[in-house]
C-alpha cells in the first residue's frame, strides 16, 4: 500500500502556553495528510461526495505522544493505510521532526467510516477501494 | 439597547507560545458572548434559522489590543449593539480581565450581515428587529 | 474518586463544514473538564506550578466518537480519575448531549504525566496526590 | 517594498457548520503567511529572538470580507508591508481564491508592534528594519 510524505510548520496558533505544540492539533495536522494524500490519488474531498455520495467519519483514534514539537518547527507526517475494511479505512500515521534528529513526535492511529451525506453508515465502494489501495 | 455580559475561562488551547491569548481566539470568544446575548433574548441559533430563515455572516471586523490575557484568566466579554441597519446589526464586544484590575484586554467591533441558508444577502426581518432591540 | 460534571456549549467554531463538531474538539473540551475538576479541588493551574513545580503533558489519549453534536447542542462532559501512578494521572472523560436523549457521544481515555517546567518527567508529589484522590 | 505570496488549502478544521471558512481562521492564514514572508528574508522566529531579542506583537486588525471560502478551496494570501514605524510594522494581507475566477475573499490589515520577551514595547532594530524593507 502506499505511503504518503507531508512537511508542515508549526506557527504559533498551533502552539500553546506550555511553549510547544497543543495537543489536540496534530489531529488537524492528521486531517491535512490524509486529505493531500487522498489528492495525490487524484481523490478531492468535492469528488468523494460528487462521485461517490460519501464522506469519512473519525470512528477512533489511538494518541501516543513521544516528544513535543515547538515553534517554528517543521513536521513531517507519515501516512499509511494499515486497513480496509467493507465500510471503513484505518490509517497510521507518524509525525517526525525534520529539524533535529528526526525525533518521532506521535503516532497517530485513526479508523474512518464511510458516510453517506446524511451521516448515514454505508459501504465503502468497490471502485474507491480500488483507487486507493 | 441591552448590554450582555460573559465570562469565560481562558484554557491552554486559547494560549499561544508566547504565553499568551493567541489574537485570532478573541473572535472565538465574541462570537461565543454575541450568540449566548441572542439566546438570552430567546432566539437560539436554530431558531433563527427554522423561524426566520436567515443566519448571521461577519462582514468587517476591527479589532484593537490592549493588553494580554493569560492561562487561567477570567475574562469578562460586554456586548452591545451599536447599530441596526436594514439588513445589518453591528456589535460592540469590549473583553476585560477579572482577576487583576479589570483591565480592558481588547476592544471589537464587528459587522454581520443577515443572509439566507445560500448566504445570500437578505433584509433584517421586523419582527427580529424588535426582538434584538 | 470524586466525579466532576461540566456543561459545554457548541458554537460556530467547534464545528465543521460536516455540519457537526468537529473530532479535536473534543479534546479541547477534555481538557477545559480537567482544569475545571481540578479547580473545584482547590488546585489552579498556576497553584500547580508556583506550589508544586509541576504541570500535566499529555501521553495518550484514546477516543471513540459514537454520535455528532451539532451548532447550538448543549454537552456535558463527566470527568473521572480511573488511575493515579507514580508519575502520571489516568482520566475517563464521557461527553453526553444534554439536548436529545442524553446520547453518549464520545469516550475519552487521556493519561497525563507529571513534569517539571523544562518538561522533563518528575514525580507526582505526594501531597498532590491526596488532594486529587 | 517586498510582497510575498503563500498558498493555503482550506481543510475541514478551517470551516464551520456555515460550510464555509470560520471568520477568525482567516487571522491564522495571515499568521502563517507573515511568518513565511519573514523566513523568505531570512528571518525565522526563532532568530528574531535570539539574534534581536524581539518578537511582533498584534495591536490591531481590521478584517473586510467580501466572499466565502469553501472546504477544499486553496487560497492565495498576498502580503505586503504597508508602513514601517519606529516600534511597529504594519501588514496589508489580501487573500483571493485561487479554484474559481480568483476572486479576493478577505483584505486585512494588520499592525504589530515590537516587543521584548517580557512583552515590553521596545524600538524596532535598525538593522532588522534593513532585512525587511
Amino acid at each position: 500500500m502506499f505511503e504518503h510524505n507531508m512537511l508542515v510548520r508549526v506557527y504559533y496558533a498551533d502552539t500553546d502556553a506550555f511553549g510547544i505544540v497543543y495537543h489536540a492539533n496534530y489531529l488537524r495536522f492528521c486531517e491535512m495528510a490524509r486529505t493531500e494524500s487522498l489528492r495525490e490519488l487524484g481523490i478531492g474531498l468535492p469528488y468523494l461526495m460528487t462521485e461517490y455520495g460519501i464522506q469519512f467519519a473519525v470512528v477512533t483514534v489511538t494518541l501516543t505522544y513521544h516528544k513535543s514539537a515547538r515553534l517554528d518547527d517543521q513536521l513531517l507526517i507519515v501516512s499509511t493505510i494499515s486497513h480496509i475494511g467493507r465500510a471503513s479505512v484505518t490509517y497510521k500515521q507518524d509525525i517526525y521532526l525534520t529539524d533535529r534528529q528526526g525525533d518521532l513526535l506521535c503516532s497517530v492511529e485513526i479508523k474512518l467510516v464511510t458516510v453517506d451525506q446524511n451521516m448515514r453508515p454505508c459501504a465503502l465502494p468497490e471502485a474507491l477501494k480500488m483507487e486507493i489501495v
